[in-house]
């Protein structure tokens, strides 16, 4: 009865000795974890930076989260507001600065917990569309929160399509002004945070740490020399007068969609993975083996097939962000060139890997909150959270289904144009060279060659953007007209993009690969991964890749045995592969996750922080006075 | 302006007249709404009663749900616990009696939002499992609510593993009592709701309405009499001697499974597709054709192809829940002639059903509430509540992997016999005739003939289970171990377990439309709906079908066309499908999904009852002081 003395297991009572469950899972790592963490970085150096963030934000008593499952949703709000106030102030006394190498890190410590982040859009909209004149005037009043922004672009009956918006502007000549005006309901504000000006839209799944706001607009008047300036500009006779180029702006909309998936989607699942598989190796059920003791939960095959597939994508999407920030990177070198001819393929990449990436890293928190049964259901292991916030991450910047259209529009029109002979950009090529070959695999090892997946995958992605092209080429010929045809191809059309962006993923996990030749133990088990995240795609998608024949049945129960066999291998380095994504305990803030794996010990001493616990029992206050007026009445 | 008007939005207001987005879909119904209600009912007279439960309950305002979204969760458990003992007044007063036949829509009409629902399987299991004298001692005295009871099974760290509990036991000769203790951490009782000894285990993804808390046992001593002891006893010695059949105790288990697939899974689905679907044709984004007014949602295909499958499976279940239903009670029949032979055949169909729905339900609401956009994720929607709610059905009354494979035990067990020419039960016979055929269609239309896709779910079924058998028969032979072997093979034996029950789902729709003759209009779209679950199952799972050549490519054409045809075609009767499910606005207590569609108005007029903005502005409360004083310090 050791176990169960109180003071062990009072709030705040140290549990240091690591399960021995878990530590045995670390002695047989087949690797060095720290150089993979350094590895992920980006170098050793980097490491060290981000480290001495996350230490100062989480020795600081205000940047905690520790009572964040138990608060209000007024509470949480509160809070957030406190942190955004006190991060301003903990920068200054860090040193730190919005350019400075430590920037990039703080969000993460913070986990996203803070307020005004609207205000930071705001801000950038004026930095990137203000004239000289008004970033001047208005950038430090912002900076020192003199001035607090929102960003008011949705209404409530209107999102992605910017053309329907219904908000009027009219200018007044006589008065210099802009006169605003929400001619009808559908025409409301609705969603932007920070807004302090109308309401509050109403409690949401989570974001609980932000005011989502409503705003109603009665000829409110507005100087004409706020209208942002840098590209457009109304004169004082009412013209309205275009200048400069509207590129760079249009890159800008597109980089955001590539900025959220490291800190919005890509940590949720790494947090997700983390929690998942160090329970999945402290929980024990039922017997594997007659006689035996129970079995580890992560030593069940179909356990192993619920959660290495999430922790090999967790990598393969941290390696394709890499590739799409350098894709970035040089695009923006060119656009200061005045070369524009990257942004169409730039486009298309961030929509679809905006899409695909937020779909598959929500699927994947939720396959790890429901392989943890009901522990993972309760808000103490931290996975609720971690899923209501990432799922909003497929309806925000652009609706996922939407933006593979984009992508999809744009794969057409490679597609056609390469058929002409016409050159097209870098990430499509591929489109020109339809093959009519077969999978050349002979046994199931050959599936482990990541030239004999990846061109599977190529396949794939070309028969359905040329059989889509063909179906709407067919539609219009018979005299569908063009927009209706568009639309009965959506569905078609919405499965080429997502085939376009899979076969990118899995040639850049191969190429990263390749490039780890100087890390050995690291190398290895990343070709495991890419292995994993290749197969385990054709596992789940047997009918694309069998469709025409490119792989033959045998074939596929070929991979089915390689994917099989993978999950066996890679389950030993399960732990190792998530401690190397180096999340500390308060910042995953699961009794289900932590480093030590005291997990039943963790769920009992957090459950006695409950509320409810607080009034307990509740039978006195709210049960006994209730059932003995009723029932006296009966 | 007028639409603006504060006193037409302001909270209570009443909307009376329809969305004409919505009204003109009413329009063109092609069956009689009332009468496929009936239907769904089970007779008008059901239909009678149930709407005459939903006006008794939804008419006292202490049943109201208006503010839920707003409230903590100790306002919800409160609430919860009050509608509880009220609902007992309520039953007297309107002479509604457990027996009688209101029962049944009492909990959908209080959408299961209260307490003590624990102290009902207290009591039935007093019922099932206690003495004669123990049922007339305890359960006068609960259902008064003189005494409350629980259910404390799952510990926290076993839950599906009833061999591996902790919790000890240890009977006392001298004093005739049983002493209770809990020997660690890991034995401590956790979720049994109700429970008033110890404590809460803190907060859930939702459930906030049912105090979930943990026991914790130390020397607790429990007269020998209190032992259940219908079936089994302890003498006075000590000695324990079991009696009577334990078959109807295991046959109750199984039950359980089946009466929570109604209330618990189908009614969120049904009902957050009458929130999608609804919404759907209010919403109007983007033009379709270039000049025309902006397209309801529900005009493009990718719309349609969200939620028209999950209406289907909507009805898909609801018939297979009636099938189960009566297969049930003829079992019930059969036991109590003490004929057991069924036993096995409703443990492997109440197991993998339980799976498979609540799976594909809990899937269907979270694809529901996405295709909403950002209005899908606020609460005042009523899908994030859904969601979080149904995701529960998964994981509770068995893990439905663990299910799943019990079901795939079942069915090899039944091949085998089968095999060697030995007789096994009726739904399992068809895996006796393993047929090598060819799939007979030869354009889209064959894809509509039941016969045609029926037989080709069964053939998917056949080949998945005689492949996992042989691969299991394999590795013995080759000298693994059998329980080595079998967890090899579990990822396959799932797909096996889901294939045979989306066989018997298939097979159980058609016959159901089939017996529909005389009701012309109904059957007519009955059959579409039918065709598109089966369409769709097979278009979202083209490999199980192409593996072995049973379908063709080219008939894999033919099914995607058929497919994407029979969407456009339920589209237009898609707001008449969910009328039919008669679902109040009370009980859907939804912003998007009301029976007259002010989706907007709706959704402003409710935003206002938000707490926060009873501290508008947040600005001078929280910030400004905040503000003040730290930027001062800087």
């Amino acid at each position: 009865m050791a176990l169960l003395e109180t003071s062990k297991y009072s709030p705040g009572s140290v549990l240091g000795s690591v399960n021995p469950d878990l530590g045995s899972e670390r002695q047989t790592a087949s690797f060095c974890v720290e150089r993979l963490t350094a590895l992920l970085d980006g170098g050793t150096e980097q490491t060290r930076i981000r480290r001495a963030v996350v230490e100062a934000i989480e020795s600081d008593p205000v940047f905690s989260r520790e009572n964040q499952y138990f608060q209000t949703q007024n509470e949480r709000y509160e809070a957030a507001v406190r942190k955004a106030v006190h991060l301003q102030k903990k920068m200054h006394e860090m040193g730190w600065t919005e350019n400075g190498p430590e920037y990039k890190y703080i969000y993460r410590a913070l986990s996203g917990d803070v307020a005004f982040l609207l205000h930071r859009v705001f801000m950038r909209s004026i930095s990137v569309l203000g004239s000289d004149k008004q970033i001047a005037k208005w950038i430090p009043l912002a900076t020192e929160h003199k001035i607090i922004g929102s960003y008011a672009q949705t209404e409530l009956g209107h999102g992605t399509y910017l053309q329907g918006l219904e908000t009027t502007a009219v200018f007044d000549t006589a008065t210099q002004e802009f006169i605003l005006n929400t001619p009808k309901i559908s025409a409301m504000k609705w969603w932007p945070g920070d807004s302090v000006t109308a309401g509050d839209i109403g409690p949401k799944m989570n974001f609980e740490h932000i005011d989502n706001g409503y705003l109603l607009l009665k000829n409110v008047r507005i100087p004409r020399e706020n209208m942002l300036s840098k590209f457009c500009e109304v004169r004082p006779d009412g013209t309205y007068v275009r200048q400069g180029s509207q590129q760079i702006n249009y890159f800008t909309m597109t980089t955001v969609r590539i900025s959220l998936i490291s800190d919005e989607v890509l940590t949720p699942l790494m947090k997700a993975c983390t929690i998942a598989i160090r329970y999945s190796v402290v929980r024990r059920q039922s017997k594997l083996k007659p006689g035996e003791q129970e079995a580890k939960i992560l030593d069940y095959q179909t356990q192993q097939e619920k959660l290495l597939p999430q922790l090999a994508a967790a990598y393969a999407f941290y390696f394709i962000n890499d590739y799409l920030q350098e894709l970035f990177n040089r695009g923006y070198t060119e656009i200061q060139r005045k070369n524009f001819d990257m942004l169409p393929e730039l486009h298309a990449l961030s929509s679809g890997f905006k899409a695909v990436i937020t779909q598959h890293c929500t699927a994947g928190v939720e396959i790890c909150l429901r392989a943890c049964g009901g522990h993972g259901y309760s808000l103490l292991s931290g996975l609720p959270s971690l899923y209501t916030k990432i799922l909003a991450s497929c309806i925000y910047e652009g609706e996922n289904t939407i933006l593979l259209l984009q992508t999809a529009r744009f794969l057409i029109k490679c597609f056609m144009a390469a058929s002409a002979g016409q050159p097209v950009p870098p990430s499509v090529t591929y489109l020109a060279a339809v093959k009519h070959g077969k999978c050349p695999a002979k046994n199931k090892l050959d599936f482990l060659n990541p030239d004999i997946y990846t061109e599977a995958y190529q396949h794939v992605a070309v028969r359905l953007t040329s059989h889509t092209a063909a179906k709407l080429q067919d539609l219009i010929q018979s005299g569908v007209k063009k927009h209706d045809a568009w639309n009965q191809c959506t569905v078609q059309l919405v499965q080429a993009a997502k085939a376009h962006c899979h076969y990118i993923a899995v040639k850049n996990f191969a190429e990263t690969v390749e490039k780890l030749e100087t890390k050995a133990g690291i190398q290895k088990i990343m070709k495991h991964l890419c292995d994993l995240f290749a197969l385990h795609g054709i596992f789940s998608n047997t009918g694309a890749f069998l469709h025409d024949g490119y792989t033959s049945a045998a074939q596929m129960d070929m991979v089915t045995a390689s994917y099989l066999d993978l999950l066996a291998v890679i389950r030993k380095d399960a732990v190792p592969l998530v401690d190397a994504f180096d999340f500390t305990d308060k910042s995953l803030n699961s009794a289900l996750g932590s480093y030590d794996g005291q997990v039943y010990q963790r769920l009992y001493e957090w459950a006695q922080r409950s509320p409810t616990n607080q009034m307990s029992p509740a039978y006195e206050k709210y049960l006994k006075p209730l059932l003995h007026n009723t029932l006296s009445k009966l």
